[in-house]
Parts: C-alpha cells; structure tokens; sequence
C-alpha cells in the first residue's frame, strides 16, 4: 500500500493537468506587512464596505430568495442589465442580454474563452509584456505567445502586421490577439484611436478574433476616453471583457464577456459552474446604479493622485539611466533600469527592507526583461510611497554599484 | 463583410469547444411559476435571509478590507478552516489546510477534476442513472462514460467489479469512479457500508481514483451517518465533494475539493478564476460555526416532513404499477412507471397543468430511462404537495390509458 504522501498521482493526471503543474499558491493579505507595490489590488482604505452593506440588507429584504437561491449560469438578469446599463452610458456600448456572460472576474472569462478557442499547438497573439494572469491559461490550454511589442502609444500595430503576415506563411492563423488598450497591463500604455482602427482591420484581413480585456475602463486620470476596439469592429470579431474588481470590489468576483451571442452561448456551455456569485450578483446589481458613478469619481482622485505621488517619487529618488511610463490611467508605472539589472533577483532584499514590487520577468511569457519592474501605485498608502521608491532607489543604486565593480 | 448575425464562429473554436455546443440556459427563477419537482433546489422559506444580513454586517464591520479585497485561490484562510472544523465534527474527516480547496459549488469541483484527469477518449465510470450537472463536463471533455446500475443499496459493486475487469481486459484504466453514496441524486438511494468498502478495494485493485460528491451528507432524515469512502479509504485515492449550497445557500457559490495536497495544487493551477466568491467566503467562514448545526437542524425536519408528505402522496396518487425510491435523506424520490411511458414527451402537458418534474431520461447519460421520473420534494411548499400529486397521478393514468388505447 503506497500512502497519499508516497503516491506520485502524474500517472493519472491529464495532458492539461501535466501541463498545469503545481500551483505557486500566494496569500495577498501577506502584501499588508510591506510599502506594497507588487499587485493590481486596489486601495484598501476606499472599499464600499458601508453601502455594501447597506445595499446587502436591501437586497435580502427585498429579496430574500433569489439573493440565495440557483441562479442561471449567465448571471442573474438584474446583474446583467446593470453592466449592460453602465456599459451603455460609459463605454458607449449597446448589447443584449444574450451577448453578455458574468464570470468570476475576468480572470474566468480569459479561463473560459482560451477553453473555448485553443487546441494545444496553437498560437495566440499578445502585447509583450502583458497580464501576468494570462500566462497559466496559456500554458494549461498548451498554446504558443507570439508576443508583440508595446510602446507609448500601444501595441506596435506595424510589428503585429509582420508577425500575421509571418503566422499565414506558416499556415497558422493566431486563435486571438490577446489586448488591453486602456493603460496596459503592465506598461501604463494607452493604445491610440489609430492603432485600435489598425487592430479592427487586421483582424478581419487576417481572419481571427480580438479579446479586448478592458480591466482599468473607469479609473482614468487625464484625457478623454477612446472608443473601445469592441465599438469600432463592426465584424464580430471582438469579445469585451471587463470587470467590478477595480471599482465595486475585487472580493465580488464579478466581471464579463461581452460579444456575439453564438460565442456567449458556448461559453455558458462551458462554464459548467452553476453560475457565478448569485449572492453577490444581485447585490452589486442593486449597488451599481445607486453608488457606482460617486463611488468611480472618488477612485479617480485618490489614484489620480496616487499616481502623482509615485512619479513625483521616482523623479525624487531614481538613480540616472532609469526611465518610466507616465501612465492617464490604471493602476501601473513601468519602469525602465540599465540592462543588467535582474530586478527578480533583487526581491528578496526589496523585501528585507520592508517593500515589494513585480520583477518585470514576471510579465514576459519567455520571462525575458528582467531590467524591468512593474511598480503598482494602488494599493500603497499615500503617505509611504515615497519612502518606498526611496528604498527601491537605494536598492537599485546598490545593484547598479556592484554590477560595476562585479 | 460579414455581421455577427451571419458569422458562423464554429471556424474559430477548439475542439473542447466543439464537443460543448450551445448552452441551453435555463432561468432558475421560472420555477416559482409552478408546483416544481424538477430542480435540486433549496427550500425558499428557509433560506437563512436574516442571518446572513447580520452576518454581513458584523464581517464588513469587523474585516471591511479582506472581503472585500483579492484573496487566494484557494479559499481565505477562514473559510477553510471553518469547512475543515464542520469536516471533522461532522463527517469524522480530518484534513489540513492544503488538503482543500474552495470551488464554485461542488459544480466547478467538479469541472477541474474533470479538466485536471480526463483526456478524450478517456472512460469514466459513474451510477447509472447520476447527477446531470456532471454530464456537462463529460461531454466537453470528450470521455465516455461507463454506467453502473444503482439499486437500493447504491451502486451494484458486483456489476462495478465486472465493469472494471472488462475495461482491463481492453487495456483501459478508468479516469475515476464518480460516485454519489448518500441519498443518491437522482434514486435516493444510499450506499451500504460494505459496499463503500467494497469500492475503496476495487479502486485499489485496479489502480484508479474516486470522485465522492457528497453534496447531501448533512439532510439525512433517519438513522445513522455511514463513513464517507474518503474516510475508508487509506490509499491517498479519494477526492472528497461538498457543498454549501444545500446548507447554507446555493446562490454563495461555495463548495470543496478535500483530497491529497498534490491534487489540491494541480487543481488550483487549472482554477484560473482569482479566488471562490471572496465576499461571500468570509460571510459563510463566520456565518458557519454560529449557525450551521442550528438552521441544519431546521432543514431536516422541513425536508423530513416534506418527503413524507410526498411520499403520502405517492401512495394516494400512483397508478398501479408505478413504484419509487424511500430515501433516508437528500432531496429525490425516484419514480418507475410501466415501461412505454415517455416522461420527458409529458413534460410540456405537465407544465400546462402547473405541475414540473424531470424526467428520468436527463439523468441517463445515454438518455434511456424514459420511464423514470425524478421528484425533487425540497422546492414545492408543503401545502402544494399533494395537489402536484395528484395531478402527476392524473397525467400518468391518462398516459397509461393513451398507450393502451394506442
């Protein structure tokens, strides 16, 4: 008899299960104990806890079965007509109730798309670097990045033209181009209003599908918003994803795909979950339309300047040949160190003095640009950011004196 | 240019997509119009509405961050602990804090089982008939299933045996044994003891794993607990499935995996999601060592009265020839008419009589079992009971004497 602790249980796992691996299971709550600037969590001190409970004891009045009960796998209807209505008014958006699916933040719904679209072997197209949650379900679906170049002005269109036009030669046509436009995850870039035209049009001339993954939609702090790609493809090549982690909360679980009804249905066929946070649907179906516009504009002013801080910090306290973005929206700095700095191998000594960042590595599907880091102006107080750039100044300062003398 | 309307975006989909088709989406809440039968729905009175509203408030007062915040993947700390701590009081199962995971309802346990052990073509031996929600996952999967007879005792561990033999015999070892021992859905039926040993040996024997779903172990309405096969097992081979949806409240969306620590890591590196309904995680972590043995308590006696109610019913209303299940706990009475009779072509007659039920031919993988209806007794209020009865009894009468006549 071989004990579970003996057992090596690979033999009876599937080919995506041996893909998958061992989980690296991380507990966020440890980021409180550093100046945090790690995750895209957002700031602690604003979350709604008042109004939702307050919406909470409404809702289980008003309605205290279906709050509680089976729900359809689509999501509630008022939740529905709640994003359906924000969306509307904000992004401009008109669609129906069977071309939108609520999941479990978009994290599922970028599960349950790369499910519906992605045969091992397969390429997908992305920004390089990207959202780093993406990767697992790039590598459990067994598909290959074609990763993609991103400058201040967004994905590099003219580099995604030659890498489609290289992709047909080969036979491949890309199973989607993986985009986030408004102030990318992990750069801060804004792609512009051409290029999201160019995107629209590459697309339909090379024949594939857009995931327009719209996470930071609300929290912009300069400008006017763009149309997003989802308004300006007239093809049906498009599926908007968004979400309520940002700016109802991220404990919610609660974002959606947005897109032509044939592909919502196959995507309820494969979300075999019995639908997603009833509870909370309903709750923040009732909260949206009463505290989300307020509730938006507060978020907007303490990350607008929190963002002010940490650019002001980093003109402060950064050593010379540093670079960063200057971001309108979201909640990331990307910043730029001489080439030779290996800002994963820094971490545990960032940490050792008391602060934490994203190596930039952790962004890049071959975990290149390690001269990189992911700085995330969110979550961090405003009242220690400066002392944490200050810290990683130091700590770069440091790694840049022995990597001379080394 | 092609509209969305016209695209046909089977071109674009995987394989898995493929093989999962349209969703048919079903609204939970369309069930209120009827004296329903036909769902494993909660009892709506009791659903604990005042409870979890005091709950809430009492965590967004004393914790208005972490709820509210990201969390890990596999569950908040105090959610899985306090599932732990009902696990060991209740069911006699000790496990530790990396030997569980928290899904959406055993629903999506399920689904990352599924995904975590089945390459198509696979085979997986289940009861005959079983749970529907699980079909989903098979097909998408593209596993066939080997159906195993249920009798009154649970599954025929002697037909199991020659199952297991004869799959040997083409060199197939099943991806597991997906069982339901207590109050099996959809026959009620609860497996013996020695047949719960019987199983942990043949899984041993020939080298597989099981799949316990206990989603009803808590409504057991006489006699005694048996020991879960989890707890019978010592071999490392049983992933154990619960729920919170039959106890607390199906729209939380919490239910577990308890299993070997290695699975439990595979899985949470295919539960690409970013965490179980956070929110909703910290309400039930609380809600459960305050309320649960209390309002369980409650719940046997609605559900135990409710099933003798119906099964009063069944006695003062069936046809001659029709017989069903006695079952000790659960939700189910299963119901077999005369051969011939067609339950799921009455289904639309029935529903024009105010009455639901589903037919048994859902719960047969192969879709037989036309002659079988299950009764789901936890949804319809005491009082309809009869009445719904009673005119189930007409429309079989009347069906009996069409097939004769025909």
């Amino acid at each position: 008899m071989v004990s579970q602790v003996e057992r090596d249980y690979a033999a009876y796992v599937s080919e995506r299960g041996s893909r998958a691996g061992d989980a690296l299971i991380t507990d966020p709550t440890a980021s409180a104990n550093y100046i945090s600037f790690i995750y895209g969590f957002p700031d602690s001190e604003s979350l709604p806890a008042g109004s939702v409970t307050e919406t909470t004891h409404r809702v289980l009045t008003e309605n205290p079965i279906w709050a509680l009960q089976y729900g359809a796998v689509n999501g509630p209807k008022p939740i529905r007509e709640a994003i359906l209505a924000k969306l509307k008014r904000d992004q401009g958006i008109s669609a129906s109730m069977d071309e939108i699916i609520v999941t479990a933040g978009s994290s599922q719904a970028i599960q349950l798309i790369t499910h519906l679209l992605v045969d091992p072997g397969d390429t997908i197209i992305a920004e390089s670097p990207t959202f780093l949650g993406f990767f697992d379900d790039v590598r459990n679906s067994g598909a290959h990045i074609a990763g993609i170049e991103v400058d201040d002005e967004g994905i590099r269109v003219d580099l995604l033209e030659q890498e489609l036009v290289a992709l047909r030669e080969q036979g491949v046509r890309p199973s989607f181009l993986y985009l986030l436009p408004n102030y990318q995850n992990p750069t801060g870039a804004c792609t512009t209003l051409e290029r999201r035209k160019r995107i629209v049009e590459l697309a339909e001339e090379f024949d594939t599908l857009i995931i327009e993954d719209d996470a930071y939609f609300d929290l912009r702090y300069e400008g006017e918003a763009l149309p997003t790609i989802y308004s300006l493809d007239p093809n049906g090549r498009t599926l908007y994803l968004g979400t309520l982690s940002k700016t109802l909360a991220a404990g919610f679980r609660i974002g959606w795909v947005v897109g032509p009804a044939p592909i919502i249905r196959r995507i309820a066929s494969l979300k075999t979950d019995g639908g997603t946070n009833i509870f909370g649907s309903f709750i923040a179906a009732s909260w949206l339309p009463e505290h989300f516009e307020r509730h938006v504009d507060e978020l907007r002013r303490i990350y607008g300047q929190r963002r002010n801080l940490m650019l002001s910090a980093l003109e402060a306290h950064m050593p010379e040949g540093a670079t960063w973005s200057v971001p309108t929206g979201g909640f990331f700095v990307w910043l730029t160190l001489p080439e030779g700095i290996d800002s994963g191998g820094m971490l545990a000594q960032a940490r050792e003095m008391g602060i934490e960042y994203l190596p930039g590595s952790a962004c890049f599907f071959d975990h290149s640009g390690g001269n990189h880091i992911r700085l995330s102006f969110s979550f961090a107080r405003d009242e220690v950011i400066d002392e944490g750039i200050r810290r990683l100044g130091d700590l770069i300062r440091s790694e840049l004196a022995e990597s001379i003398s080394g």
